[in-house]
């Protein structure tokens, strides 16, 4: 199947229940890795995949692709997704006054948290979106999370799994202005092969990588709240982000994960008249692909520009909370 | 300075203070790099150790190190350390029902976490443990941490660079029975370095290393809760562990960071009458080392004692929770 | 219907099931208040029954029915009900320390709970327990609580009601030995009619009141505390409480709610072979029958003791959760 | 000494430290019930006083002063302050579904909730604030609360206290406008007398009383909410509330208790020019006073109002979390 299947121009904008179903049929695909997979399109990311990434690391350099996780975040709330909320449990304060109890002059602090796991950098897992009740691989979706979590695809089964050879896609150099694009701005499968003909050979895309798309929302989040405007409507508000019509694309390439540098992974609003995430539900419950989210490509985006070299070695581990839909994550990207 | 400037012998179990202000003045790193330092060891982690740990992924295997994090974990509610707690915002049994009020035949699950950042695998901090009311690099503690967190060193400092070469150094199958070292077995500089020799040239340690210790305390720990006896006093009790006197090792070694499969590190009951983790007080704030604690080495060993090869690219990238004095981290063993 | 109308003996351990039908047919208050009710028993409790409760003050005496709230209370994580975690968002350490960036000398603290709504003393909803899916009032169970929490008969709505003449019936010290009932002793009809006897007219029970029933068994569990054994199995384990046969009693005698010292009202292990708290099953949906467990009632029940009066103006508002199906509560008795 | 020893107009607003010193002199209470008391004025509400509240009930009227507790309500982050997220362990959904494993047909529902002990209706401790690092009664504030919690004067020694006569002061109705005074607006002991006298007898306050004061701050913010503004800046933002002149008033009437309808009790913008809660400065560490916030007073005004009646018998008995400085509260007032 060709990754153009459809355009913006052939989707219906009253029909987002018919192209979801007609992009689910296209790229389902429930049973590739037999009824009881777990993972995905992870199947595609194999060993040789790893040591391909492995080769990637030229320099040694070392990029963070997590944001900060504190109560300055984004979130405002919606659907109780607050942002994370650290306390501490002992403080050097208290040490220094002496009030700990401890022997020997040792004195310690220790902290928790509270946090939405997807309040920040998170990947989603497989059990996170379904469509008309279905999960991942055909399952129904009280068959697999219930109050205890995903009891299926939980995110620890992923726990060893994400390293591999990274690619990034910074979409809004190569195709935006000043390095960014317009809330609203859909990202085609056009747009996508642009940026890889712009960026060269290192960025080409394949069976088991995991791309890293830019698209400058996360830049002017940053300008927005350094000129004292706050974070805005970056969660959950208008973005620039996948067009639905790129679910050909991410079925097609066979890549084993992507992510971006916005609260939502795909445009926003949406391309339909009434819809919410409608690339969400072709591809978590039926591509079975994992999709990151709120990621920070900016040092890295700025390296690669510098240096023309988009391929690195990418871990991204998530926390293995056991049956958690989606889990925090910091990747790190060598090059 | 040799490894071996003292041995378990020249420890007097009654004066945990001298021996701490002696190790301390020993091995302290103070000013090493420069007064305003926040990193500690990881300033040896350099871009040629990370080229070098690249360049020992040779099949493209991948290990997490984590374990799991739930309320099935060791933690036992000491000094409100409890498991971690996961709930769900949104569930597929919802979903299913079609009671969530999304468009398109769209279903969501979404989950929280509360939890100690130091529950299950996790690093500490440099805000972790203070010496006679002082942290790293000299700061008095109540500069450092206060209720607002790690205002100098928290976890975020170090985000990006936690990747380079690791090496494990199995202790438990190199010294032990069965694998395994018992509860309260100190080990030593010479245990260190016979393990480093019976397992050969591959399990070098160096400048710049990061050093992954097992004891074979988990196994055991896995085993009790296999057979229902449950986790027993796995957080917080006796174990195995590295005797006080590795400071010197620790130190001289010049590597990044270390990790073990146990709670606390260290061997307890320490070494002394009246302790409390001794070695962390030398090891943290006065040597400026990353420690690692709970983190799952059976899988990794048992490939590691398969094919003799215990060097691997080790990235271990905490959850960059601002102000953190420890934080939970899935480092990804690549060989 | 006589309160008696089953007694131990006429239970068949082997079928929970029909004893439960059997229970819910007798006593179902279903429809009683009208197709929307949300209150269940609490229509028994009007304003003349408030002015009853306030004539029970006579000498201004006040009694805290709660149990403290901390992580030193006796959940053991069953279901992930942890203890509550009490955490400082400020301390006085740091205002001492002026490091608070407050004008004028003020310095702060203040504070964050994570906890499990039934960790401690509590009222359980209406919405906590169902009968094969359904809720009190008939409804499905899945129309009332969802993830969202309890969209019908949340905790919320209760807020302004419980107010009102409470009783102590101490059956610890009428029937048992020292003030204490043994753990599996199942407390019948008879014992609560010869508890009322023999504490005299100022116990008498009728429509609109709040009964406090005493085992003893917190008192146990406390003296367990106080020598080192520690809480035990207090919550879950074994307990003296109600019997299934109270049923058609606390049907008949039309009382508002029940509170006990226990942690799951109902005798334990229950009167079936294999059962989980049956009592409840017909209490809560059937009977809308409110239920506050591990109330603290051992000064309260010294003082009754003392002066011989065992009726007071009972005051026991949850905190207004928003859809919670149980929530804590400081119920105060002024006597 | 006079309540009115001074006015708006005798305040410095470039001396916050100067006017804070001399109210503290003027209405320190240090000492006056031993050197070891953490009550401060509930040592006012004695067992009389509670006879004379439960005098007040007249018709067994009860009101909820509470607001809900839930994601909706005012609090937008400040100092960690978030709104309380309430989440599900057990759903009706899931019971209904049949996959929860209890036996003979019983489903259960259970809830877990976070929340910052000051998110929503509750009340201050004395050790929640301090004035120079000292706190109530003259301990220095970082013995009183460390990262352990409030160590002498926690929430918890006040849990049988909270029970006598209320009186409402509704400041809104007798000095404002359509019920409701502006934000800014300082309410002076001129207007508290003021409003007294408009009410009439009931309204008297004295020794032991628990007086709670109505700006209209809430009504005007529940519109603001139905009309679709949102809560704006209910949370910190300007309000009416008491002047800090009114010192005098709090400390020689010998009340036990006040509480407001406004998020922070105090008139917001302060009344000098760089201050925060000066009042509060006085009124806790000094003067041992117990303050409420966030109290939903629109019913219980409204009866009044139509009856003539503003003294009730109020119970407010705050959740007993060991250690809390401040500790939500659902009070009830029975008419």
């Amino acid at each position: 199947m060709p990754f153009d299947a459809i355009t913006p121009a052939d989707l219906d904008p009253a029909d987002p229940v018919g192209a979801i179903a007609a992009a689910a049929k296209r790229c389902s695909n429930w049973g590739r890795w037999g009824v009881d997979d777990v993972l995905g399109t992870l199947n595609f990311l194999d060993e040789a995949k790893r040591r391909e990434g492995a080769a990637c690391v030229r320099r040694g350099a070392s990029f963070s692709l997590a944001q900060r996780f504190d109560m300055d975040g984004p979130q405002k709330g919606w659907r109780r997704r607050t942002n994370p909320v650290h306390t501490m449990l002992d403080t050097g304060t208290d040490a220094e006054r002496g009030t700990q109890g401890f022997p020997h002059g040792l004195g310690g602090a220790d902290d928790v948290v509270f946090m939405p796991l997807q309040a920040s950098t998170q990947w989603d897992g497989l059990g996170h979106i379904f469509d008309h009740g279905v999960a991942w691989n055909g399952r129904r979706a009280g068959e697999v999370v219930t109050s205890d979590g995903d009891l299926v695809t939980g995110i620890e089964t992923t726990a060893a799994l994400f390293a591999g050879r990274g690619v990034l896609l910074d979409v809004g150099r190569a195709i935006g202005t000043d390095g960014e694009l317009p809330d609203g701005f859909a990202i085609t499968t056009d747009h996508l092969i642009a940026t890889i003909e712009a960026q060269g050979e290192t960025s080409r895309v394949g069976r088991g990588d995991l791309v890293v798309v830019r698209t400058g929302r996360l830049s002017r989040a940053r300008r927005d709240l350094a000129e004292g405007r706050g974070w805005g409507d970056y969660a959950g508000g208008a973005s620039p982000g996948l067009s639905f019509t790129t679910a050909d694309w991410l079925h097609g390439t066979e890549i084993a994960g992507i992510a971006t540098d916005t609260w939502g992974f795909e445009v926003r609003p949406n391309e339909f008249d009434v819809a919410f995430q409608p690339l969400h539900q072709v591809a978590i419950p039926n591509i079975g692909l994992f999709i990151g989210e709120m990621w920070d490509l900016e040092a890295l985006a700025v390296d690669c520009a510098a240096d023309g070299v988009y391929e690195f070695f990418l871990t991204a581990a998530p926390i293995p909370v056991t049956g958690a839909v989606g889990a925090p994550v910091n990747p790190i990207a060598v090059k």
